[in-house]
């Protein structure tokens, strides 16, 4: 309970850590002369500069006597691992334990009413609030920002961990929101049912910030984003708590679901939600293809999702990600084995696809026949259910190699957008060439890699990696340049700022080139009758900073 | 232009009305007690009493600059054309000529910046605005509540009639907020795609009046919702117009666009939309069955939805609505038929289920297939796809049939909502028996019709319809008397105060129960800042009033 699942300085658990590739290394030094040699391990625990902790011991005492003593926790290891999210300046701080802002303690309430209680406590005695989950917010969305109150305290959903009910004729869980991804799953899979919820952060978040933080799934192609899942919902705020019946659609004005969605520990702390939940499909069947382009690749999956194919998974990688995927994930015998094989097939720059089709045995093998047919006209070449299957056993594992690369001497950014299917050509060339710009002007040459992963009838969403050297000492400026040449491009080139990775701090600054400043009026206008007193996760969303 | 395309007594146009079958007025004479011979016809419109204009002859000057004189109308068939829209006290107030309420003027801009002009204009000149699309309002949702303001005028969007985009790549159309019905599906298909948004005023309703009410359609089970086709937004507000862009989706925080869809002309007026498309269908196949009870057609319905049959049209009715509607849908004959054959496959109290697939033409026969193996466990008898091709073309139908029942002496009311799986049944029952007490105790006896037309995963929605005798004079009070007992039952039972009609005035008092004090406090802070003066369409929605 005491502590989030990961390891305090990087990604997860320990143990799963590997080695670049001597085929990704090449790519790396040619791309953006990546130095070898580099070790920059991430500084001991006691090294971590850690501000003191400033909550008054008479609102510590009002807290301890909410939950009981040994649920207020203000000791380094579990401050350290509550003061920040796991985006790449999260990370660059840590590692080397320069840390600007950490709770001043976290409190462990386990119930609906003692959250409530916590919350009231905090509003009287000045003290921002922090919902914490699982920790592994890549956007700064859990930054413990005091901003003008008297202190600042993580509320950790720990203890909220119950999966309340599974409606089994409704097709509903309802469920706390301290339940952590592999824990919902399991407990539905015992009974026959999936939330097939797997953002890469799966392992390690929970569903009160899936909810919060309107979070999409390797699977949401086929089993739908969060938001299009949440059928009811519960919310403390510091004026009270909120409660959403569940119900399958309404016309009854807008849908207040859909304010709390999203709403990023602004308005208050979802305790509970409950979810639509699906059998668990009877098959699986996995099928991969080259593609010449990524354009050809991108004509192929637009049509495969307009057909009404209903694909369950799909993930297009452009060029150079199909090339740093090949040098990562396999050998180098494998690796060399495909591009031979491509080569004679006339792909130099091949692009792969992996999609998957659940349902029955029946439903699956037709669409798969339906999915060929649709991507022969379109240059694919197949490869069969195995680069599915291999990309699905990596899916989780991506992180870990960010944690050896900035170790290495590497910095490693993510970010995504979506936009309208007659805008993703130029948008995808657009943030590319503005973060290949940013870097290249700076010395750090990037390497940029994209790929498809979320598809709509009337778009996709674009998911970036960029690796560059690292500006040693001058890291966070680095990273700055790259978040904004890359944001520009996206706001610019009519995309939104964030498919699945929310807000928080870090996409605040274009938020309103993306919704307008009256969007935020509203949504602060809102927020005031739930927090008047603004405590709810200061500095995020709609009063996040105006720059990065 | 100048007016609305219904006639201003009642629904639609005239040439559609048609008496009610013999077979139709034993029913509602049984069950009841409809007196025979009534003749009561609307007045005409020289006799409606009509408050007189009390616009100001300077702010009306200023409109006529903004739009030009031919474009602020205060004539009395304007007035009385835009006063009401087609609710039972409506269709009451208009018969009778008693209108309480009318728009001192009624103003055609021709653009969003004649909008914009408007709505700064009104809110200087303290005017309240009612925006009117087609009119058909029947939840009060476009009363002339001038409440504290000067005057109240209504903005016809009659001119903003244009359909700007059609992005066959993205499958989106960008069209204009006066467009009706008929004219963007006939401009859609023209080019291969439609909409497929057929509420039951289709023909008479429009685009900004779908999106602003969060309209469904009787096709919504296969084609979504309007709020899940809405990518994009335009809305004009007393601050400045607000645009969202189009987007498949979104994790930037709460999607503003979904406060706005169902915004009721509360917050300003959507002037345009970006709506998803769908290439017309290659193939469409009805089916048709009988079950023995509602709850055995219920079972094979949720069946069939869970399973990802996807339905695209879905109707089941209950016991009363399928005796009445094969009164007054077919011939004497045909009713005799069916009952005779069903009888002898020992159906006696029969359901009927009509479906429809689009697809391809393989589709469409695999799903019908796999539809009817679903069918046969819950004992339904196949028809095929007559009756289903008869639902259809009767089903705009219905509202001329009220008119001509409150010609002869009996009310019809309509209203609905949705509910989790689980909780369906009891809410049947629940709600037709809250109504039929209330009725029964005013000593007028209801007869009650409901179907489900709406399939969700999690739930379906409940549609009514109730007849009773008129209780002469007291109409309205008979009215309130109905739709607080249904309204009870509803908020009580789980469901939700509307499905598909908005909120409005008459939905107002429930909203509470249902979603919360501070959901409405929330909305009216959020209305404020785009409103701050509240001359938007006040009187409705979380401004509503607190009882019929």
């Amino acid at each position: 309970m005491d502590k989030p699942r990961m390891r305090w300085w990087g990604w997860g658990e320990d143990g799963h850590d590997g080695p670049v590739k001597p085929g990704a290394k090449m790519i790396l030094s040619k791309h953006c002369g990546w130095p070898a040699g580099v070790d920059r391990p991430h500084v001991a625990l006691e090294d971590v500069e850690l501000p003191e902790s400033v909550l008054p011991s008479a609102v510590r005492a009002r807290f301890a006597e909410a939950v009981g003593e040994e649920f207020v926790r203000d000791d380094r290891a579990v401050r350290v691992s509550h003061a920040a999210g796991r985006s790449l300046p999260d990370l660059i701080r840590l590692r080397s334990g320069e840390l600007v802002t950490a709770p001043d303690a976290v409190l462990y309430p386990a119930s609906n009413a003692e959250v409530d209680t916590l919350l009231a406590l905090c509003a009287e005695e000045s003290v921002a609030v922090v919902p914490f989950g699982g920790g592994t917010s890549v956007v700064g969305g859990i930054d413990a920002v005091r901003g003008e109150f008297a202190a600042v305290v993580s509320i950790s959903l720990a203890r909220l961990d119950r999966i309340i009910d599974i409606d089994e004729e409704s097709l509903t869980a309802t469920v706390q929101a301290g339940v952590f991804g592999p824990d919902l799953e399991e407990a539905l899979q015992a009974r026959g049912f999936t939330l097939a919820h797997y953002p890469q952060s799966f392992e390690f978040s929970t569903v009160g910030g899936w909810v919060a933080t309107r979070s999409a799934g390797q699977q949401s192609t086929g089993y739908g984003r969060i938001d299009e899942n949440v059928c009811g919902l519960r919310c403390s705020t510091p004026n009270g708590p909120v409660e959403l019946r569940t119900t399958p659609a309404t016309a009854a004005g807008p849908n207040p679901r859909q304010l709390f969605v999203g709403s990023e520990g602004t308005l208050g702390i979802i305790t509970e939600a409950t979810l639509r939940i699906h059998r668990v499909p009877k098959a699986v069947q996995g099928d991969s293809w080259f593609f010449p382009d990524f354009e050809s690749g991108a004509a192929a999956l637009r049509e495969m999702e307009q057909s009404g194919l209903h694909l369950d998974i799909a993930r297009l990688s452009d060029v150079n990600e199909t090339a740093f995927g090949l040098a990562q994930l396999g050998s180098e015998l494998q690796r060399k084995g495909v591009l031979a094989y491509l080569r004679a097939r006339g792909l130099t720059t091949p692009c792969l696809l992996v999609v998957r089709y659940d349902g029955t045995p029946s439903d699956v093998r037709a669409r798969r026949s339906q999915g060929r047919s649709i991507v022969r006209r379109h240059k694919g070449v197949n490869l069969g259910a195995v680069p599915e299957a291999s990309w699905e056993k990596h899916r989780f594992s991506t992180p870990y190699l960010r944690d050896q690369l900035l170790r290495e001497g590497m910095i490693v950014e993510t970010m995504e957008t979506s936009a309208p299917w007659s805008k993703v050509e130029d948008l995808h060339g657009a943030i590319g060439a503005g973060i290949e710009k940013a870097m290249a002007d700076r010395g750090t040459p990037a390497f940029v890699l994209c790929h498809v992963s979320h598809l709509y009838a009337t778009g996709c969403s674009l998911y970036y990696t960029v690796f560059a050297k690292q500006e040693v000492g001058a890291e966070i400026a680095q990273w700055k340049a790259l978040k904004s040449a890359a944001s520009e491009a996206i706001v610019n080139g009519g995309g939104t700022i964030t498919h699945h990775h929310a807000v928080g701090t870090d996409h605040a600054p274009w938020l309103p080139a993306e919704a307008g400043q009256m969007w935020l009026r509203m949504l602060r206008a809102a927020k005031a009758e739930v927090d008047p007193t603004g405590i709810m996760n200061p500095g995020k969303l709609m009063n996040g900073p105006d720059r990065l």
